[in-house]
């Protein structure tokens, strides 16, 4: 299986983030990916390749030109404030909340910073817009060669996609990988599209993205909104509306959740897919349901990923997986190299 | 003129806020209140009084329920987080952007922080919610006093109101205290009721409180929310809606208005009340359009505030002055008291 990679994503360091009312160093570092490089290398698990580079305005197939625009622009808007700001990164500090006005883009870039984000998690590094486009290319080349008929391919994303939305950013996410590799399979002739998430955190950014359209089914496994990350999105009663009604399914599962119980919510999750009859498969790649996960709470074990490759073969639907979550650093590479691996004995 | 003071609003003392991407010492500090009080005293502007406690029902004529509870709980709700959060402060680190669901409150508690806030620039201390009903039994005591016949009041209240809305806390302010005062007069009888901002920044709190009702008219003068917090609202396109069309004026002007200018919109504030026919009101009184004000960008100098004082005593309505902001500590009581002998002399 070919591995999509872009050694843009180490431009992306961020130095701290808010986590519990604290600054702390950030979770999403560059190691993570070069772990996951490592092991695929190691292993010999298919062939390394550099994305063809992307326009931007291939990233308005998914989002919003407004935001697009921020993110390109926002670094040297931040420097221009002060030029102390070269060595911190931005971290929105104001929102807009309830019965308050979105449709104004401020000229104050802290409030431009705030409109367009949804947590002070995810520092805006200089490298960042760099890092997110080398992302969103490799999910694009990954969606693309699935397309000329590969039997899967991994998107060695960072920063991870799935918590970014139309026109907002969070959870260490700007650009929605995963969503630009689903539009992708679509613009390139699938008629209906299956995003299958696995991180532990539920992909509000994804399901947001294609709550209101049939052609693209989300499905999500992760940890109970009102305990967990992201909070406001990822309830089972939210089913998609409109078109979309029917088509987004989540299966929140609490905190401690054992392998065991996680799997059978897998089955249901390829049940669902299987039964929407799509013809293209992405997977939102995250191992942070890991037990060692410093930030979350399932307890997958490393050889349980392994069973995951496997399930998903069985879908018989070649993959796009795309890098989401997993920030046990040391065991990164292990666990989504097991996940791959699984999936490339059973591969029909 | 009577002044209604509550020596609980020295229970919110924060540690830090929030404030342009760094934590900075709180610019709301106990010797803002203190500082006005003791200028009051000096200048023997009328007599000082103790508000009657209020009940957390009284809140709940402006604020939501589950608002109200959240408050009441969030210091011992944070504190059960971790016993070391009993020597800081709370501060949102993640909330509800667009597409994401505002009508189920979280169990967890940095949720439903980020859930009912709209900055991270105002800490929630272990005697927030004491000091911000005491502020409210201030607004809400200083609203009968009128109502019994008296030419005008002062409510003294610390925390500020004018930002918080009615499930939503920011800018240093908990709870609405002029809403509170402007619905006690509603509620006493008076048909239509003004509402005349003064503060430096836009009252979105007010605004979005009484957007669709006829009955509470909201007049603001503010720096423009392209610039300036709370940067999504204020802008003069938003006249009300619904029943409330036409009752909602905003008049925002640039960083760097002299008072020449701004008293030209208090002119156009105050004619714009006439015009509208109220039998009451109450001035949101910051007095952050000081020209040494340190987060602030106005031009006004201690003795225009006589003179804001004096425009507002040809009204004829007898005001309930309700503190706001203004972070000139040392300027502050000097400000505020002018205003109010401004008024005194002038008042019919």
């Amino acid at each position: 299986m070919k591995t999509f990679f872009n050694a843009e994503h180490a431009h992306h360091e961020g130095m701290v983030e808010m986590f519990r009312g604290e600054f702390v160093p950030c979770f999403d570092v560059p190691a993570r990916a070069e772990r996951v490089l490592v092991e695929m290398r190691r292993r010999g698990l298919g062939t390394m390749a550099n994305p063809a580079p992307i326009k931007d305005e291939a990233l308005l197939r998914v989002h919003a030109p407004r935001y697009v625009d921020f993110l390109r622009d926002a670094w040297s808007s931040w420097v221009a404030l002060d030029p102390a700001n070269a060595y911190r990164d931005a971290l929105p500090s104001v929102w807009p909340v309830r019965q308050h006005r979105t449709d104004v883009v401020p000229d104050n870039f802290a409030a431009r910073l705030g409109l367009f984000s949804f947590d002070a998690g995810t520092p805006l590094t200089q490298g960042a817009w760099r890092a997110a486009r080398g992302g969103a290319a490799c999910a694009i080349a990954a969606a693309r060669h699935v397309q000329t008929g590969a039997k899967g391919a991994f998107a060695l994303t960072r920063p991870p996609g799935h918590h970014a939305g139309y026109d907002f950013f969070g959870g260490y996410c700007f650009l929605n990988n995963a969503a630009l590799a689903a539009q992708t399979l679509r613009d390139g002739g699938a008629e209906r599209v299956a995003v299958l998430d696995i991180d532990y955190h539920h992909g509000n950014g994804t399901q947001s993205l294609f709550y209101e359209r049939a052609d693209v089914v989300y499905v999500s496994i992760h940890a109970d909104p009102r305990t967990d990350y992201p909070f406001y999105l990822g309830h089972a009663d939210e089913r998609g509306c409109g078109p979309g009604e029917g088509s987004n399914v989540n299966l929140p599962l609490p905190r401690g959740t054992p392998f065991g119980v996680w799997r059978a919510a897998l089955a249901q999750a390829l049940h669902v897919i299987a039964e929407a009859r799509v013809d293209a498969l992405v997977v939102s790649l995250g191992v942070d349901t890991f037990e060692g996960d410093p930030i979350s709470g399932f307890l997958l074990c490393s050889d349980d990923y392994l069973q995951v490759g496997e399930e998903i073969a069985y879908a018989h639907l070649p993959p796009v997986f795309v890098l989401e979550g997993g920030y046990a650093v040391d065991a990164i590479g292990v666990n989504v190299a097991n996940v791959l691996e699984g999936y490339v004995a059973c591969q029909s």
